[in-house]
C-alpha cells in the first residue's frame, strides 16, 4: 500500500518550518541579550559573561572545575579564565585545589560575591519580568516545555 | 468585591515562569549556536558574525547602509566595520556610495557573494533541520506564533 501524504497545514517543507522557527527564536534571544547586556553595563557596571560565570557558580555552592565551568557557559576556555582571573582579583570568587589532583583547580563564589550575584539576580528577574509582561504564564509553561523536548531530542548533524 | 485568585497549575510566581522560560531559550540558542558555529568553521572555514553579516545583505538585495546593517545585526558598529573590510576585500561585497549623501555608503554582496551564500544557507538549513528533526512542523508553527506574539508585545524595562 502506497504511503498516504500526510495533511499539512502548511505547504512550505519542514525544514522551512525549523529554519524560520530557529531563526525568529534567535531573533527574540538576540532582543532580549542586547537589552539585558545593556542593562547590566548601566546598573551594575558588569558584563553578561561575568554574570553568567556568577549564576553558574552560585547553582554550584560547592564550586566547579574550570573544565566544568567552561563547557556549562558553552564558552571557549580562554575566555572563561580571563573572566575567573578578574572575579579572582575583585574578590567575587576563590581558586581552591582539588583533593587528589594537583593540576586541577575548582571555582567558587565568596560570601561577598554570593550577596552580589544574589542581589543582581533579583534585579535581573525583575528586568525579565518585564520584558515578557505579556506571556502568560500559562503560555510560559507550554513554552517551556517545548524548548525542553527540543533539548533533549536535539540532533547532531553529521 | 474582592478579587478572587486566579487559577494556577504551578504555585510559582510569574516572573519565575518568565525567568524559566527565558533560561530555556537561551540554553537551546547557545547549544545550537555553538553547534553551527563549529559546522561553519569546519565546513566552510568562515564565522557567525560573517554568516550573519552575508545573511541580511542577502536579504535586502539592494544593500544596506552600514547603520542599518548593524541595528539589523544587533551587534557594535566596530564589530560589523572589520567583517565588512574583509568581506570586501574577500570580493563578497562590495561598498558603494549613497546618492545625495556624500559620507554615507551602502554595501551589497557581488554575485560571487550571492552564489557563495546560498550555497552556504542551503547546508546551514540542512543541519538546523537535522538540530530540529523531532520537531513537528504544526509545532514549529505554534512556537513561532508565540514567538512572534513575544516580539511584538516585549517591554522595556525602566
Amino acid at each position: 500500500m502506497m504511503a498516504l501524504p500526510r495533511k499539512q497545514t502548511d505547504k512550505r517543507p519542514a525544514s522551512k518550518q525549523r529554519l524560520r522557527f530557529w531563526l525568529r527564536l534567535l531573533k527574540l534571544q538576540r532582543r532580549m541579550e542586547a537589552v539585558l547586556r545593556e542593562k547590566l553595563r548601566a546598573e551594575f557596571g558588569t558584563t553578561l559573561p561575568r554574570f553568567d560565570v556568577m549564576a553558574a557558580l552560585y547553582h554550584h555552592e560547592r564550586g566547579l572545575r574550570m573544565s566544568a565551568l567552561s563547557s556549562f557557559l558553552k564558552v571557549s576556555n580562554g575566555n572563561v579564565t580571563g573572566i575567573v582571573d578578574r572575579l579572582v582579583h575583585d574578590g567575587i570568587i576563590i581558586r581552591v585545589p582539588v583533593k587528589g589532583d594537583r593540576r586541577a583547580m575548582t571555582v567558587r563564589l565568596t560570601t561577598k560575591g554570593r550577596d552580589e550575584f544574589a542581589d543582581m539576580a533579583s534585579v535581573h528577574e525583575a528586568w525579565v519580568n518585564e520584558l515578557l509582561a505579556d506571556l502568560p504564564p500559562a503560555d510560559a509553561e507550554a513554552m517551556i516545555a517545548g524548548l525542553d523536548r527540543l533539548d533533549q531530542t536535539m540532533g547532531e548533524p553529521e
